[in-house]
């Protein structure tokens, strides 16, 4: 569940051919959180209030050490309002670069017991943007001196925070019992 | 309600011979919300559940014009992250530095039933702090070639947006019949 199109097909993209995944947009409350695995708990808990289905949730943050953090839990905002530029003006004349991804997914079984999965990775921001793939801060982010807007859908699904994140539910629902 | 003493006391100094108003601080579940009045209602609901008497609490957003309104009701994220030194730098040879404070103050009466007041201070950022009054943006806001951080306690406690709606419950509450 999530309103960003992008995410929903990196999700599809990473479950092709084993599971079928439902994009079902909710308007959901959302807590104000520091901690994207306790935003990604509250949201399933919700949304399963709603659809009373095995569902997954999804929550990002970005984290810029320099920065103390920012934007964070927040990332979506402050991309609508500050954007990248933004984000390289207040890196001007940093050395320090590295910031980090994390996704939390959250999974609410038949039962609506919640399960919280993570992935992150880990980079430095860019003096300025590259690439036209990914969405969001993809363009100034860079791991192995490419961005992950450089990245193709596939090869940004193996290797990203919410593919990580996907990796450890796949782990988790393979070692299920039939 | 708040965990900001610095906002209790201007509550307080605001009351001050009128009503007696104590700082309860409650580690309150706050919703993610663009607008300050709905994350105030949120809190002040959860906060009557816990307290059952008559309560306010306050939520203040800070918005620039020219960041899309950024860092709004983050203020407070920002503000511990990339601080008056961030926002200047972001501004660094803008030319709009329009920005306004708003501030929401949701009562609860004794019946839980819950309304929402509202204060707005325009004005505009300066180009350094200026000033050793106040708390958080204080110091970079300008009111009338004055920032808040150069107003005395009393001076901030007549024009502030935190102020203005104190001023409207307090209207609303002569209103009231004894």
């Amino acid at each position: 569940m999530t309103g960003n199109a992008h995410k929903a097909r990196e999700v599809a993209a990473f479950f092709q051919g084993i599971l079928e995944v439902e994009h079902v947009p909710l308007d959901c409350p959302e807590l104000k959180h520091d901690d994207v695995g306790e935003i990604a708990r509250g949201k399933a808990a919700w949304a399963f209030g709603q659809l009373h289905r095995p569902l997954i949730v999804d929550d990002t943050g970005f984290s810029i050490h320099a920065l103390g953090g920012f934007p964070g839990p927040y990332a979506a905002y402050v991309l609508s309002t500050l954007g990248n530029t933004g984000i390289l003006k207040l890196l001007e004349g940093v050395e320090d670069r590295a910031a980090f991804f994390e996704t939390a997914i959250a999974h609410a079984d038949r039962t609506g017991t919640i399960r919280v999965f993570r992935g992150r990775i880990d980079g430095t921001i860019t003096g300025s943007p590259r690439g036209t793939g990914g969405f969001g801060y993809d363009p100034i982010f860079e791991v192995n001196d490419r961005t992950l807007a450089e990245l193709t859908l596939g090869e940004k699904s193996r290797i990203s925070h919410r593919a990580r994140a996907l990796q450890a539910l796949r782990t988790w629902m393979e070692s299920l019992p039939e």
